[in-house]
C-alpha cells in the first residue's frame, strides 16, 4: 500500500486571510504571550534549570516537561512564519538548559532527575516517554523553522538512549509507554534526520503494545486487532496518529486498516457532534458507542487536537471526506472552544451542556472545580491544552493540502497559498461564514475539493472534467493561472443524532456549515431545555463579527407558565425568539448556561 | 383554629375487598415474615438481648431499634385485625427484652448500652431519639391492638426519662434530634395515655428548633419560619407531621400555616411525579425548585410514606384534595413501588429512571451498589424501608376517612367499613383499576367525598345538595341506609410537567387516575428515550391481573435506524407499540432500564 498524498508542509504554506489569519494574528501577539507568561509565573520554564529544592514554590510536575515543549514547539511554528527575536531567545536558553541538564546518556526529565534518578523508565504511567516526545517534536519544529539543529541534536542523542534501554539493552521495566506521544514525535524525528533507527523505534513501541492487559493506556491487544477506541481519550489519538504514520512510511495496509476501524469506531459511534471526544470525565475516557451523556461530557481539548492530526494523516494517506468532515468538525467547534475570544483563556474539557443548577447537585459536582469548567482559565495544574492549542493554531496551514505527483487536495478551506511540487493555489475565502472560495492555481494539475458531507449543493466554476468521486472530493483539470470559484451552499441546518443516541431523542442541534451553535444563558430565557425549535420556522443570520461568524436567530418557543408542577398535556406554545451563538464562542460573557441539544417542538 | 376533623382510627376501619384488600392479604401471609426472617437472620432481634460481644456477628447498628420497632408496629396493626398468637408472642417477648434490658431511669437503646454508655444524648447525629420514637409507636399500636399496657408504660417511663434529659435536668447535650420522629410518637402517646406532658414534650422538640444552623435536620431556622422543605427528605417529613399533628392538638395555626406552606413547597415544586420526595441520594436530600433530575433522583420509600402521614395529618385538620392528591400520588407510585408483587423485595430508593448504561457510566456510579439500585432486596444494612412499608399497608385503613359531628370525608378510595361516631360508610370499589365507588351509608350526615384534581368529570346519585366546594370535596347529605353511587372517570391522561422542570421539557408522562406508568426494557426497544409518544393517537387498556391494575398500550414511535451519528433532522417516524405498566410494578422481571417521561413526537 503506496499513500496516495502527503502533507504540503508549513514551509509551503501561507495563511493570508480570514477566519485563520485572523486566529493566527491573536495567536501570535496574545496567546503565545500569555501562556509564556503562565508558565513563567508557575515556575515551569525554570524547571528547566533542573535545580529545585525541597521547600522552594512551584515544586515542578511529570507533565511541565511537555507542557513548556509544546509551548517551544508553537513559538518555532510562530518564528518559522514571522521572526520574532525575543521567542526565539527563549527557545535558545531553554534548549541551552536542558543541553547543561541532560544525562550524559542523553536522557533529559526534570522530575527524574531532580526526584529519581534511580528509576528511569521503571513506571509506564509517569509520562517520561510523553515528554520526551513532544521536545522531539519542538525540535524538529524548531529545526525546520530556523535551521539551527542543536535541539534537533540533543534529542537525536535522547532518541538514541531510549532505544538502547527500550530496545538494544532493554532495560526499561516496560515495553509500551503509558501516554501514548513518543510514536509519533520518532516519526518526525526520522524525516527530519532521515535515520531509519528512529522510524524502527517508532514502530517497536507501536507493534509491541498487546501485553498490558490495559484497556485505559490501549495495551489491552495488539494494535491491528483494536477496533474499538476505548481508554483516556487523548492518550488514544496519540497513538491512532503514530499508528497513520507508520502506515504511510510503511506501506502498511493492516496498520491502515485498524486505525481506520478506529477512527470509524469514534466518528460514527462516540463523537458528540462537536467533535468531541471522552464521554467520561472519569478518566477522560471513551465510552461505549451511542453513550454521549450531557452531564459527563469531557472533550478535551487535547483529544480534539489529537482526533485532527490524527485524520490528517489518514487523509493523506487516503484522501477521503470521513477524515476531513470529522476534522473539521473537531476544529470549528471542539477545538475552538477550548480557546477564549480574547486568546487568554482555555478550556481543559469542553462541555457540551453547562447547567449551572445540575452542576451545583451535590449528586453531579463530585468533580468540582475540576470538572466540568463554566469558564475558561489561563493555566491549569495539568496544562497540557494551552500550548496545544497555540501550537495548532500557529500551524495551521499544514492541515489544509496534501499533494502527490499530478493532484493536490484541498481538504479544509482557508485562505492562503499552498504550494506544492510544480503546482499550487491561492484560496480567497472567508469561511466559515460563508462557502466562497476563489480559487488561483499555478501550475497544471488536478485539484481535488472536498465536498463536505454536510453540503446539499453547490456551484462550480473553472476548470475542467469535474467528477466527484466517492471519497467525497470533486476532481477538476486545472491550467496554470486558472481561477476556480468553488462555492458550498451554506444554509442553516437542523441536526438529529443516530436514534440510538439516547441523550438526543426528541431533540436538535443547530449547524451552519462545519460550525455547531448552541444557546447561551445571557441571551435565552431559562431553562434552556424549556426553549421549543421546529426546524419548519427555518433561522436568520445575524452578523456578528466579535465571534468572528454570524449568530443565528430561530422563531423558537416557551411553553406558558403555571403554578401546577404537573398537569395535563396541551398544545399550547408561546413565541419565542431564541438566539443562537457559535459553540466556541460560549463561556466568553460571564458563567451562563449553555446547550447545544435543543427541544425539538 | 379548631381542627376541622379528626382522623377514623384503624380499629374502626375494615378493608374488606378490592386492591388494598389483596395488598393487606399479602402483607399479612408473605411480607411481616419475610421481613422478620431477615431480621432475625441479621441479629436484629437478637440485639434486644443488648449483650452482643466483640468478635460475634451483627454487631448491632444504631438505626436497629427503630427497624425492629417498626416490625413491632406493623405486627401490632395486623394483630389488630387478624389475631395472630405466632405474632403477639414475637412482640411479647421483645417488649420482655426491652424491660429487662432497660435502665433503671428508663432509658432503652441497644448500641448507647452496649458500646457508649457514658454518651446518652450527646451526640445530636446519631438516632436515640429517633429509636425511642418508633418504639414509642409500636407500644401504642401493640397497647390499641391488645389493650395490654406493658410496652406502653415501658414507653411512658422512657419518654418521662426523655423530659428530665431534655427539659428538666436539661444535661442532654443538644436540643433537637438529628433524626426526627420522636415528635409524632410523643403526641401518640400523649393520645393513648392522656397525659398532656407528652404532648409538651413533644411541643418542645418541634419548637426549639432554630438553633443549629443546620438545614439538613431542618434546625437552620424556627420551624414557623421554615417556608421550603430542605435538607434530608425523610427527616424533613416526619418532622412535618409532628408539626401538623401539633398544631390539630393546640389549635396553632401559626404552626399549621408553616406546615401548609412547608406541604407546598413539595408538592408544588420538588415532587416527582410519583410522589417521590428528594432530588438527590448525596445525603438522602432535597434540591432546589423545579429541580427534578432523573439521574439523581432518591426518593426513598421512607419519604413518602412520611409524605403521606404529614398530609393525612393536614387533610384532617383542614380538608383540602391538595394534600389528598399528593399522597395519594406518593401512595401509588412512590410508595408502592418500594415493595415487589411478591411481597419479599424492596426498594430503599425508587428511582425515577433505569437507564442500565448510564448507571454503568463511571460518572454515575460512584454511588453503586448502594445507589440506585436496579432490582429490590429483601433487607439492607440500612433496613428503614421495609418495616415501614409493612406497617403503612397493615394501618391503611385509617387513611381513607375523617370525621367531625356532621360529616364523614372519604379522602382514599378503599373498599371497606368505616365507622366515625353516629355515621359509617361500606365502601366497595375496585379502585385504582376503575373509577366506580358504591357507598352505602349509616346514619344521616354529610358525606365529603374528594374529586381529585385529575379527575374531569364524574358521576354520582344518591343524596341529596350534592356541591363541589373550593376544598376540592363534594359535599353530599345522605341517610341511613341510601346508597351513593361515585363513579369517578379514569382516562389514560399524559402529563406535561411544569416548563421550569428543565429535564421533562419536550416529553411527557402517562398517568391514570394515581397511579403513573411506566416503560420498562423488557417490554419495549431501547433506547426507551427512543420511543415517541403522540397524545393525540390515545391509549389502550389491557387487562393484567399480575399487577392489580390494567397496563397500557400506545400507538407510539421510533425513528428508522441509520448508520450515520448525526444528520439533517427529517421527519420521520415508524410505528411501534409501546407497552408501559404501573411504575409501582417495575424490576419484577430482572433488571431491565425504566423510563417515566416518555419523549414526546
Amino acid at each position: 500500500m503506496k499513500p496516495t498524498s502527503k502533507i504540503i508542509p508549513l514551509k509551503n504554506t501561507e495563511i493570508t486571510g480570514g477566519f485563520w489569519a485572523d486566529k493566527q494574528k491573536l495567536n501570535r501577539e496574545v496567546t503565545i504571550h500569555s501562556v509564556y507568561d503562565r508558565f513563567a509565573e508557575t515556575g515551569r520554564f525554570e524547571a528547566f534549570k533542573v535545580n529545585w529544592k525541597e521547600g522552594e514554590p512551584n515544586k515542578p510536575h511529570i507533565f511541565w516537561d511537555s507542557d513548556v515543549a509544546k509551548w517551544l514547539e508553537s513559538a518555532a511554528y510562530i518564528i518559522a512564519k514571522t521572526p520574532d527575536p525575543e521567542l526565539e531567545k527563549i527557545i535558545d536558553e531553554t534548549v541551552d538548559l536542558i543541553d547543561k541538564n541532560r544525562w550524559d546518556d542523553g536522557y533529559f526529565n526534570i522530575c527524574y532527575t531532580l526526584f529519581e534518578p534511580e528509576d528511569r523508565f521503571t513506571a509506564r504511567y509517569n509520562h517520561e516517554l510523553y515528554c520526551a516526545g513532544h521536545l522531539m517534536e519542538a525540535a524538529v519544529a524548531y529545526y525546520y523553522a530556523t535551521g539551527k539543529d542543536k535541539f534537533l541534536k540533543i534529542m537525536c542523542d535522547y532518541a538514541d538512549m531510549i532505544e538502547k534501554a527500550f530496545v538494544t539493552e532493554k532495560w526499561a521495566e516496560f515495553d509500551s509507554p503509558g501516554h501514548e506521544e513518543i510514536e509519533l514525535a520518532l516519526v518526525k524525528l526520522y524525516r527530519a534526520t532521515g535515520e531509519n533507527r528512529y522510524l524502527e523505534l517508532s514502530k517497536y513501541f507501536v507493534d509491541v503494545r498487546g501485553s498490558e492487559e490495559d484497556s485505559y493506556t490501549q495495551a489491552h491487544k495488539p494494535v491491528r486487532e483494536q477496533d474499538e477506541a476505548v481508554g483516556h481519550s487523548v492518550r488514544a489519538v496519540y497513538l491512532y496518529s503514530g499508528m497513520a504514520d507508520l502506515a504511510a512510511e510503511y506501506g502498511d495496509e493492516s496498520l491502515f486498516n485498524a486505525a481506520d476501524t478506529l477512527f470509524d469506531s469514534m466518528a460514527k459511534k462516540k463523537m458528540y457532534i462537536t467533535g468531541g471526544l471522552g464521554q467520561t470525565c472519569v478518566g477522560e475516557a471513551f465510552l461505549g458507542d451511542y453513550d454521549l451523556p450531557e452531564t459527563s461530557s469531557y472533550c478535551e481539548t487535547c483529544a480534539d487536537i489529537g482526533y485532527i492530526l490524527f485524520a490528517q494523516r489518514m487523509s493523506a494517506i487516503k484522501p477521503d471526506r470521513k477524515y476531513d468532515d470529522a476534522a473539521e468538525l473537531a476544529l470549528y467547534n471542539g477545538f475552538l472552544c477550548g480557546l477564549s475570544l480574547d486568546g487568554k483563556g482555555f478550556f481543559y474539557d469542553n462541555s457540551i451542556e453547562v447547567d449551572l443548577i445540575g452542576i451545583n447537585n451535590p449528586h453531579d459536582n463530585r468533580h468540582r472545580p475540576f470538572y466540568p469548567i463554566t469558564q475558561r482559565l489561563e493555566v491549569f495544574s495539568c496544562s497540557c491544552c494551552p500550548p496545544n492549542v497555540t501550537r495548532l493554531i500557529a500551524n495551521i496551514g499544514e492541515f489544509a493540502c496534501t499533494e502527490n505527483d499530478g493532484t493536490l487536495w484541498l481538504h479544509h478551506f482557508m485562505g492562503g497559498e499552498f504550494k506544492g511540487e510544480g503546482k499550487a493555489i491561492r484560496v480567497e475565502t472567508l469561511y466559515p461564514e460563508n462557502g466562497k472560495m476563489k480559487i488561483t492555481c499555478s501550475g497544471n494539475f488536478t485539484l481535488a475539493l472536498r465536498l463536505p458531507s454536510w453540503c446539499r449543493s453547490y456551484t462550480l466554476s473553472g476548470g475542467k472534467n469535474a467528477t466527484l468521486k466517492e471519497d467525497g472530493f470533486i476532481y477538476v483539470d486545472v491550467t496554470d493561472g486558472e481561477v476556480i470559484e468553488y462555492t458550498l451552499d451554506m444554509p442553516v441546518r437542523f441536526i438529529q443524532a443516530n436514534p440510538k443516541v439516547r441523550q438526543c431523542c426528541g431533540r436538535v442541534a443547530v449547524q451552519r456549515g462545519p460550525v455547531v451553535y448552541c444557546a447561551e444563558g445571557v441571551d435565552n430565557p431559562l431553562p434552556l431545555k424549556g426553549l421549543y425549535v421546529d426546524p419548519k420556522n427555518g433561522a436568520t443570520l445575524v452578523e456578528a463579527p466579535e465571534y468572528g461568524i454570524s449568530t443565528i436567530e430561530l422563531d423558537g418557543y416557551i411553553r406558558p407558565e403555571s403554578d401546577e408542577l404537573y398537569y395535563d398535556y396541551d398544545e399550547s406554545f408561546t413565541e419565542q425568539k431564541i438566539k443562537l451563538i457559535p459553540y466556541y464562542a460560549y463561556a466568553n460573557r460571564g458563567e451562563s448556561d449553555m446547550l447545544v441539544w435543543l427541544t425539538k417542538k
